[in-house]
């Protein structure tokens, strides 16, 4: 089976989901189940970690892990502004949630929410000193993106887009860039995605996974966006793997002249 | 389940597919089925239709045939240059395979296999008074398009760029705006699809089905973009369905702002 | 001089100026003016073509004509569904304009005001046959493009998007394959410029002409949009004549290493 | 007449020219005339700053500088890889050029030469605090913009695409939220630029110049291209100003309906 390992994962979903904003916890777990994903992103800042009743959001997420059907959490530093921020958030949500994986996410601009490529630099380098599996959400300039996977991040996660813009891929280039320079480390698509077709481009460009939460929590049906976003991760990675056709400004008939056999009469 | 309906027939699968081109037989046939395609394309003036061999294209895929499983054949006139031969041809495949659907490919241009709308036109016409179901492949302009509608065709069916160019989906707006003018009437991007993202796209775009044949057959792997197709189908279908957010240049917090809560001490 | 030769012409600038829609007639002359253009279209069924003030359109664009700074009249057949309807008005601008010259639009559809290709070719045949210099509006199929060609039309212009949209250049793939086909007759860009990238972008891509109306007409400063016109084709017919730099997906420094010295202590 | 200031400059030309890598000293002097440019960068690393003649570069250049005629010099910090190594080559530069202003350049990888985000600003924010105007190469970052505008760098001057690639503008979405953030500081299009349509994209923009060295000096014809960029800046620009029209996915007619006179009989 066609699997990836990230931060000491081996995954056969290569969807990543984040779970913040659906109209309702039901709504939720629907998509995370049609989505078929085995990491979501949880927002440590948002939920009440101590919280306890049976239909909160962790243990219901808790509840959807087995064996067979993994599923696990990625518990993401959303809202903080600095470096600071980041770590502390990161220290407590491995305390509450068992986990020294995190999403690390250093906000530097409250319009666009892109990220702030040096107070992350700085955050990824003391959670990675202190032992964390850093999936870090980064612009798409190699050089910041280089230094993450050469930090040791376990992920590098490049926008395709702002955050909640539904852009899709603005820069296939940049992002074409990042995973020729960048061919082992793990690289996930992460914000802009706004439907499938973005979904299964990422995957035709060699990236390993996408991470989603507007495009599935914004859509009108959201579990049905998230059997899109399913499909669409599968499409783009068989279609990687099989080699594609070079692109040809005009081509060769695809009934082949040489085949023709003449009408009788 | 969500089906469709064209020239007398109810699919499930959105992928019509060619049978030119194949590395092999073996190869042919297991695309077909990695694809799960209800419907294919077969050039009549290509094939011996004398041939009686098991082991020839059309029992091949006739004994593919079941009552659970359905795949349907339609002969294609790949190869024709002129309404006259078109029509010919039509009406030899309509006996020798036994049915009235037929895909119309009018040539007029031997560098870029574009069709020749003049042609075509006339041949549709013949062959709608003649009792065919003609899935007509024609250019993106709407004026044609819309003729091919409006004379009872079964489908009309765009290219996206041309055949075997692998160049997908080359102006998506007119594409687009024959979505809009022919709400109706089945329409399928036909020619030009490279990879999975310009299947979903093609989907996206609120098209019925898709036809593709050198996109499968001229990969490295054709039977792994067979699959990668009908996922992307499947996904691109779901995520119009889904009703997709809006694009916006840039957007909101994935994690609002009104849900932080204060890290503890 | 860069001049090209079109309809028995020989032209300096590559900006034909359609001359509807202005907010006035001070607005559409300071723009021909501004545009350099040296062959204004004319809409026949427009304008009263017995009006003799002095102050009425065509006497006011004739008064602009001299040797050395020459304006002519390409009366087109704008409004017109059928052939015989494009014909007689091209007969009736012949005898009133007293030019050979027209500009055969033959529209198919009151929503998008595609040409119609079947009636277009009909039209530009007649026309030819009578002696006409035939200006085709078309689609940018290429069998119709060539087909025009092949028949004597003065010259080839497809669209880049439907009038009036202001969605530029569209299908840029489908018309590098008209140049390629057709490299030796005169092919304008009709239709779809919005503003001046559009403009350089058809003659780096190898086009004799633009043709623009609503990009100038209903742009805030008519006349300033005119002049950005003269500049873009400008720009991109000396972009094209220069050579560009081939695109890379990344390349090298601007700054060679080699030539690096070593900073001083 | 539509000038713009930055660094203490007020400039009619929005070209900034680079003078690397031209086959010969006389092609980029030519270059240098036809692009109409006021201010061109200079390696300092790259020349001999004690070397006298006559015939150097610089002495060249300065020879071109006229009262009526303006040209600055920008010396620039090409090939530098830290932000120790930018400050002293900008020392170096105001000393033997006599001009506070620089174009800081720190790149961080040497396959795609994209700026490092964190040398950068900290090189800035030295260089700014010692009195220098700096012209800043960044990447399209907003976060990393912001914060040069915000240090006081004197413009802001983002990548299209990778230095020498000619890719174009490969993020206009990027570009356009950094104008949208960023209303009043200077912004210059650096890198990228491959032909005339490019430069007129980034007036169109609203940005206040572009910044070209291999597109000219690569291109085949150099001082072609030149004249070619002066066109496209100076059409990109009109056409910001001039209110364009908006897109459709299609429109009207340009000759609109109730104009239309009958034909006579």
């Amino acid at each position: 089976a066609d699997t990836w390992t990230v931060g000491g994962l081996t995954l056969s979903s290569r969807v990543l989901l984040g779970t913040s904003r659906y109209p309702s916890l039901q709504s939720l777990l629907d998509s995370v189940d049609a989505s078929g994903t085995q990491l979501v992103t949880v927002g440590v800042r948002r939920i009440d970690l101590t919280e306890s009743g049976g239909t909160s959001l962790l243990s219901a997420l808790r509840q959807r892990h087995s064996a067979e059907r993994p599923l696990h959490l990625l518990p993401n530093t959303a809202g903080c502004y600095t470096a600071r921020e980041a770590v502390l958030t990161a220290q407590l949500a491995r305390e509450a949630l068992e986990t020294d994986r995190v999403k690390l996410e250093v906000i530097g601009e409250d319009e666009t929410l892109y990220p702030d490529a040096i107070e992350l630099v700085k955050a990824a380098g003391e959670l990675v000193a202190d032992g964390f599996e850093v999936f870090a959400y980064c612009g798409d300039d190699p050089v910041t993106a280089r230094r993450l996977a050469d930090m040791g991040c376990a992920a590098v996660m490049p926008l395709g887009a702002p955050i909640g813009s539904g852009m899709g891929l603005t820069n296939p280039y940049a992002l074409r860039i990042l995973r020729e320079i960048l061919p082992d480390v793990p690289l996930v698509v992460d914000a802009g995605i706004g439907t499938a077709s973005d979904a299964a481009l990422a995957m035709e460009l060699g990236y390993d996974g996408i991470l989603l939460n507007t495009a599935v929590a914004g859509a009108e049906r959201p579990p049905q966006m998230a059997a899109a976003m399913r499909h669409a991760t599968l499409a783009g990675r068989l279609a990687h793997l099989a080699g594609r056709i070079p692109r040809r400004l005009y081509a060769e008939a695809s009934t082949p002249e040489a085949g023709r056999i003449e009408l009788r009469p």
